[in-house]
């Protein structure tokens, strides 16, 4: 709609932008996808028809007909829009929304040694919006808050918009991407306010045992700080260990637990996730983070009304799915040890992820992460997250929850991909 | 879930609350609706079972089945949702979401003397999404936006929560709730970047001409600020008035204009809506507003995949809800008129609101606004919102937008409250 005829000084207006957001995108797995994707489309690639794209990406496989989600979601969600008595804001409905939050209460108190109530519960739009809303009611100017790396990058996002800096732990590779205490311990002043951990791990596809996250929460209680404990992929385990829920722990440090519908129920479009004060001693009560978050929910958007669901999904949809992906982190596991200039330290097993680490000096035009990734796309169509968006240069982020057909050829691509761009061997 | 057991000392917790998140609640219209309710249900008021509570505090009429949304929307969202091609995130299924914003584009273009592309549309959970984002973005530190009074205090949470200032122009009652643009410009200074209009005009049920319209454009420029035009009612206009876009002087000055289906769709609940650009010059492209829009949606939630509808509602579901607009509109300037102590500027010719103005002086015991609609709701339960929610203390905003049976109802309790409350004559 620009057209060239009012060609005035843009500098007649008075707009500087805003420094925190200056460099977002590159920050993002949204950005730096959309990067990839783009370079991708503009030299022809994804448009043959003849080979299709395999998104190892990023974690959605709902497009994929194994990861269809359950028709009783699906209906108990179409039944409430076709009702007509989930037009209205989610407060004018006060009934379903608290509806939602006991299910949902009951639902997590399953695992817990005490018993959520529906106050508890904070109802948000996915677990991005739970993010939002824990580091801005958080953050505070010159307070910090601790995030493991690799990791999701959008929390230093988030703080940082908010003010807040974000300071980096490590988790260690060798020993199943455990979070390296002594590092929070060194980080940690009496300015912050909360660590964060993922479990089961984005991007790492580990799982934590229940001692590593008792060590975790003493830790916490040591330092002073609160626990942000992103559980997107509960569930979502698939080897030996089982997923212990950090709120486990909540009477030794206060825990606010993030989680959503999107991975479990597959479903990241319908935009329903939570917030959840694991907190038997009320610390959040009496420190008024309850009144914060109460506070910037009423400045904030409201998940829609009428997906609220839960209750009645039967445990066969959750075993298929978590079926498909042992299955698929097999295949991976498997294809991954044929390739050489790539290691993978250890077999995934949670989430829908695994870290892997790119030899360059196996490769002989290949700059870095990001650039294997933009010419990984644009010759093979397979796209893969380059470490630099998780904060772990020279790695690579691979999807396994795919169709698994779709992966066995995405990962002989990638294979492909990998000789052709060899160094010739002495 | 709190025990008494671990009684510990909340200090040893290390945080203090973010001031601008304190008293948030006190200014936000759900935040203020929620304490007359919680004082009406406290005093057993809404639990009689004789008398329904009549709900003329907030804009959402869905409840009513004369403001039941369009059956053809409904089938198009629950088609899009039983498909199962709609589960994904919206970025991942770029299509549908183009779709949708080209839908819009072209919605929108109809009222307008250029074309816009879908380019121009950013796709929102709702237009209070809208408003966080177009404040984010504009936001910096030592900033100011202007915003109206009367006025929806919503935008100044969340410009303050930026750390922008918000800074009030006036709306003439006299005028019908015409803009002092020379209060504006006395207001505005070098760190002013935006000013807002509401139009139609939320909580005052006015509808602004062409022409002035086109003068605010002329202010705008002349002070170099951008314009935020809220049209969240666009189009529920019905009196001498047919709603004129802001937009149409986008080539006067950028206008940023904020819109959603909850109001004209009667959908609340669903949670879409928009910001467009309306900038024929590209001034936003060239300050840098449309990256750092792009960049704060990056890391923001999007709205729900499957709800893009829009193009085949029929015109006769927005013709109908019109209709009845106009018709308890007439009963509700009709009735206010024999209420003593109640005086109404102006009839009421868009949106779903008027602003009535409250004669304490006739009253014997009613402190202020606010205590008036604690007191209506308990004896009556009749809620109306008092106008320190809409920053105009010691007026009422009341909505007409519900079934006019119930309006009338509503109206006669408030009619029977005044009248009790009245000073005895000399």
């Amino acid at each position: 709609m620009e057209n060239g005829a009012g060609n005035e000084a843009a500098a007649a207006w008075n707009f500087a932008p805003n420094d925190s957001l200056v460099g977002v995108t590159a920050l993002s797995v949204r950005g730096v996808l959309g990067r990839i994707i783009a370079g991708m489309v503009e030299d022809g690639g994804g448009g043959d028809g003849e080979r299709p794209v395999i998104p190892l990406g990023h974690g959605d496989p709902s497009a994929f007909p194994c990861f269809r989600t359950a028709p009783e979601a699906v209906d108990a969600v179409a039944g409430a829009l076709r009702s007509g008595e989930y037009n209205s804001y989610a407060n004018a409905s006060c009934v379903g929304l608290k509806l939602a939050r006991r299910s949902i209460s009951q639902y997590l108190s399953r695992d817990l040694p005490y018993e959520l109530s529906a106050d508890d519960v904070y109802l948000t739009s996915g677990c991005t919006q739970a993010i939002e809303i824990v580091c801005s009611v958080l953050a505070r100017h010159g307070a910090n808050v601790l995030l493991p790396r690799p990791g999701y990058l959008f929390y230093e996002a988030r703080a940082v918009f908010n003010g807040m800096e974000a300071r980096y732990f490590d988790l260690v590779a060798e020993r199943g991407w455990e979070v390296d205490l002594d590092c929070v311990q060194a980080l940690a002043d009496r300015n912050t306010v909360a660590m964060v951990i993922v479990n089961p791990g984005n991007p790492c596809g580990n799982v934590y045992t229940y001692e590593h996250l008792a060590k975790v929460a003493e830790m916490a209680r040591k330092l002073g700080i609160f626990v942000i404990a992103d559980e997107v992929y509960a569930h979502l385990t698939f080897g030996e260990r089982k997923f212990v829920p950090m709120g486990v722990f909540g009477s030794v440090a206060p825990v606010l637990t993030l989680g959503s519908i999107s991975k479990r129920w597959v479903v990241p479009g319908w935009r329903l996730g939570w917030i959840v004060t694991n907190d038997p001693n009320g610390v959040f009560r009496k420190t008024k983070v309850v009144d914060s978050i109460k506070s910037y929910l009423d400045i904030s958007t409201d998940p829609v009304t009428f997906v609220q669901l839960i209750e009645n999904t039967k445990q066969e949809f959750f075993d298929k799915t978590v079926e498909v992906l042992r299955q698929t982190a097999d295949i991976c596991w498997e294809k991954l040890k044929g390739i050489s200039c790539i290691t993978c330290p250890s077999k995934p097993e949670g989430s829908m992820f695994v870290m892997v680490k790119l030899d360059l000096s196996c490769l002989e035009d290949i700059k870095d992460d990001m650039d294997f990734c933009c010419r990984l796309a644009k010759e093979e169509l397979v796209l893969v997250l380059p470490g630099c968006a998780v904060g772990y240069k020279n790695w690579l982020r691979i999807t396994f929850a795919i169709a698994p057909s779709s992966l066995h050829d995405g990962l002989d691509r990638l294979k492909l991909f990998c000789l052709r761009h060899s160094k010739p061997k002495m």
